[in-house]
């Protein structure tokens, strides 16, 4: 591909020595770059053709790594990474070993604040633009964040927290009508306003101009307008939401048009104070096929340019599974209403969506509302159910125990992308869940492996009147590889009586296959699966206490897991075998092809056959 | 003491029944109880003092339990058990047994939802608003929450989700400029603003009821209004921040008058839509101590009416010790800052905001964006320390994982309130933060016990140049009994070779406490005193394996606790002892006396003692 332009510029100082007649084919070649790269690796396409004039302005106005860009989410940083000399690393991006599809400080001076998950970027930009006020620095800090992310709570903790303050904050506001679902909620429909009110804003503008260039009357007027706590002060100088808030406004602007984009953000360096710039963009900007689609191009796999993706989407995967099921009993079961934090496609929600659009709720980027929500649905005698990926549902924690678990209201938590995600690294993987989730008292967690495991898990889960359940599982489709009737509690595969391998979820069929390898060479070891992890069941823990050599494998941290909690039961009973526990420690899991992370944390069916020999071997 | 007419109310029928003359005079009787009672009891007085005319209006107009009222925090909620029948249980007010200083489901139908924690009233209360809707009723669901629960994002996820929702939600906003330190941000501004807008909003209201008075003329005019997009819309009908969220707006009114408290509830209810009503109420009310320091009276042991109290705050404490430790180390290091999430004087934190002004920042109730604000000033080299308790903190477990950890931040989060916290009871108690903080890898857990070594560990924890640490601590005040140097790891204090008892924080006081008892029979245990709790000290497991018996004692979950990872330490070491683990399983601890709580669960020295004899026997 030929990209002369983009070619030339390692860092943001290149960008900047760039004639301002050549910025307009500079972005033409980033986009057809991006859709080139993406194509073939896969990644997040529609949310970076978005922002590539945006993040060119950005990076001719500011000044990083002195000023700090920090990204909300973190998945539109894709230009900024080619402004700061990473193209080379785009053919492995989001792989094993390659770059980030994410922010991350320790690949680049200019990656400001480490992102993944939504609504961080105010907070963590106004913690630095405090550190610089505290260290007498001039630097700015930018925050870029989407409407989506701004339906989070923590971002308007963090608007509130700053307002007023005497900082060099910037944040901008990138409005493009959608998160990975369509954007919902109130503010939403504020921001779309906006775009409605030029007469208003010019209005507004002109006063502030005004006042601006006629100093001695204008501060006189200005201060008898801020003083004077009169109709008068309320027609003639109305505010915008984030003027309440203490920022001042510009905008909307056009996110497209270069001259427009610098011409306001220099606006913004001079008022040097907390400010935000509304930007209206496009998702997907510049390929036909994401803009009238973006939801689908949020996050591709590899796909055909020319003719856009067939697959740019999974269909045979554990979250429309589950979004099958829910649907067909709550065909059955008026009281089942369904809950989503902007994931309606992802988790499935679409199909119940489709069938019972009276009960489904999307409830925008706002997974602690979204739980305490769900309580009170249950209080009045529904049976709400809350779709949420695992990683994300770290942030309902709180209520998980508080609004629902302490008053055991029957609220179903269905926890998607469960265990390993792969591409998305540190950030998305759902390593946590199984231990917070069953350090809480009263609720039983399922990890079922299969479709039809899963079908049962949700069935019965829901049948319960009292109390929280969670039912968690993968990312992907079901590759179970046994033959094993589908279980609420447990299943005991007997084999050697010398050895029990325990696991649950999709690992089991890892150490289904581990002990079919070892087979053929010599020796079957028994094999536990658990399907309910929390709490544990006693007669599979008197089971497992029958074998002398243990192995426990698990798709998690094992700090606070379930083989830890398995392993202290066994103890209490007085076994006194030997124990080996094979789960995650110490490390968050960096981005790369779920089977070589399984390969590389010892969780494949080789490294599982492999311990068993050793283990054999040792006793 | 004499209240004839509050004796007459079992039900809130009984008060719709009372003249309005006798509403006055009822208020009187409820304020002079509540001071009387909580003088006695101690409780939350000077928020249960503000509410009183709220809360008969609210009764008056609404009808409890159909109409559901929902408590934000909840400890507001004194006026509302007294006229639900509960007037007889306040002289067991928060204690073992007795009722609940919040919210309880289970303790009455007239509460609807349980609360503890801020910032859940609008989630919950659209909740239960929308199974409303979906089974037909005409209920109304009030929310009730202060100005500082507005600060926490949850509040305006769900004000987001309910705006233009068609349900009969009210949300009353109790302004009285307070949470439990003073106010703060932005947002709390702009409320103050609205009271000084009386000519603006009466000029609304004109309008409003002009338009609905003329009805055809003023249907044309007000959706000519609504669709006119111009600068005459804005000048002619601004919004408040509530109306660009979607609800109605009713208010300024002043709290604590009742036929206009009466009036603006009924008409809100004709509303038939969300609504929201700003109520101004004055913290104390009544009570001229706590008028005039609220923040003293919040929450109150025990006081003498006529002189008020002396010992309504407690001084000596691990707060106040951490807080002026964390003001002694920040004198000599000046990147050292001190967050606070609206808890200023209850972490101690006031010391340090007095010394260090500049470096001290109460975020309001806004947990999530404290933790990543904090990861913001430590990306531009500050040492931020976040203060908080144990279960507020929960709110902060995703951003711990996600904005510190994986980028190994340093920062120092100083868990207060870890372990039992007694009268406010399930919704307070720090159980959970050892398992949680210790399954997130890259954190280090210490778990001091007395002053001295709360010192050094937070002293220790400061010097880190990367990497998250958390120090925890126990409400109350330093009673440990032993004499054992302070340590940042472990102490094994050798006794017989047959058994080992491990613990940490406070509770290994207990444990020193059993052992004494037990010398005094016949034998002594060898003692275990962790510091470091997590990453385990491997030093530490393997100098208990060679104990062949264990009891480790815990003040917090069994499940994913530090127990259960100590056992299965032991046992992936080859151990094959006998192993007992003392800890709270399968329950949320109620409300009582931390003394009377530790014996319940076992955890008194007496009970330890016990369980040291019987575990002998049996080995």
């Amino acid at each position: 591909m030929n990209t002369p332009l983009l070619d030339q510029i390692q860092t943001p100082a290149d960008l900047k020595r760039l004639p301002e007649s050549e910025l307009g084919p500079l972005c033409e070649e980033i986009r057809a770059f991006l859709i080139e790269s993406i194509s073939q690796t896969g990644g997040h396409l529609a949310s970076n053709l978005g922002v590539v004039e945006l993040t060119v302005a950005l990076h001719r106005v500011f000044h990083s790594p002195e000023d700090q860009l920090v990204f909300d989410v973190g998945h539109q940083c894709y230009t900024h990474k080619l402004l700061t000399g990473r193209k080379k690393d785009f053919a492995r991006l989001r792989k094993t070993g390659g770059i980030s599809g994410f922010p991350k400080p320790h690949e680049s001076p200019h990656d400001a604040f480490l992102a993944g998950h939504a609504s961080t970027s105010i907070s963590a930009a106004y913690g630095i633009a405090c550190a610089n006020r505290l260290q007498g620095r001039k630097d700015y800090t930018i925050a870029l964040i989407g409407d989506g992310a701004l339906t989070g709570g923590e971002a308007y903790e963090a608007m509130n927290n700053a307002g007023r303050s005497k900082t060099r904050l910037v944040v901008i506001l990138n409005h493009n009508d959608m998160s990975i679902s369509k954007n919902v909620g109130a503010f939403a429909r504020y921001l779309s306003s906006m775009r409605s009110r030029p007469a208003y804003l010019r209005f507004k503008r002109g006063v502030d101009i005004l006042l601006k260039h006629i100093p001695l009357l204008g501060k006189m007027m200005k201060s008898w307008l801020e003083r004077s706590k009169s109709l008068m002060k309320s027609i003639l100088y109305p505010s915008t939401y984030f003027e309440e808030m203490g920022f001042y406004y510009l905008g909307p602007i056009n996110g497209h048009d270069l001259s427009e984009l610098t011409r306001t953000l220099s606006r913004a360096k001079e008022l040097g104070a907390p400010v935000v710039i509304q930007v209206e963009t496009v998702k997907g900007k510049g390929y036909p096929f994401a803009e009238e689609n973006p939801g689908a191009y949020h996050a591709t796999a590899g796909f055909d340019i020319l003719n856009g993706g067939d697959n740019v989407t999974m269909s045979d995967c554990y979250s429309n599974q589950a979004g099958m099921e829910l649907t067909r009993l709550a065909a059955e079961d008026k009281r089942i209403c369904a809950i989503t934090a902007a994931m309606k496609y992802g988790t499935g929600l679409h199909l119940f969506n489709a069938a019972h659009r009276e009960r489904f709720f999307d409830v925008g980027i706002a997974e602690e509302h979204a739980v305490t929500f769900a309580g009170g649905l249950a209080a009045r005698g529904m049976r709400p159910v809350f779709c949420v990926y695992s990683s994300f549902l770290q942030r309902g924690y709180d209520q998980v125990i508080h609004d629902l678990a302490i008053d055991q209201k029957p609220v179903l938590l269905c926890v998607d992308r469960a265990g390993l995600v792969g591409e998305d690294g540190e950030t998305h993987q759902g390593l946590f869940d199984a231990g917070f989730l069953s350090s809480i008292p009263h609720v039983t967690v399922y990890s079922p492996e299969g479709y039809g495991e899963l079908r049962l898990c949700l069935e019965q889960a829901l049948k319960r009147e009292t109390g929280v359940a969670a039912v968690r599982y993968p990312r992907g489709a079901d590759k179970h590889t046994h033959s094993l009737p589908a279980s609420l509690d447990y299943t005991l595969c007997p084999g050697s009586p010398e050895m029990l391998v325990i696991s649950y979820g999709r690992l089991f069929s890892h150490c289904w296959d581990a002990r079919k390898q070892i087979e053929q060479e010599s020796f079957a070891p028994s094999l536990l699966k658990l399907t309910r992890i929390a709490p544990l069941d006693e007669e599979a823990v008197a089971a497992a206490s029958a074998y002398p050599v243990i192995l426990f494998a698990e798709e998690g941290m094992a700090s606070g897991g379930i083989g830890e909690q398995f392993a202290a039961r066994l103890l209490e009973r007085g076994w006194k075998g030997h124990y080996r526990l094979q789960a995650v420690r110490d490390q968050f899991v960096p981005q790369g092809d779920v089977s070589d992370l399984m390969q590389k944390l010892g969780l494949d069916s080789g490294s599982i056959a492999e311990i068993i020999r050793q283990e054999m071997k040792r006793s």
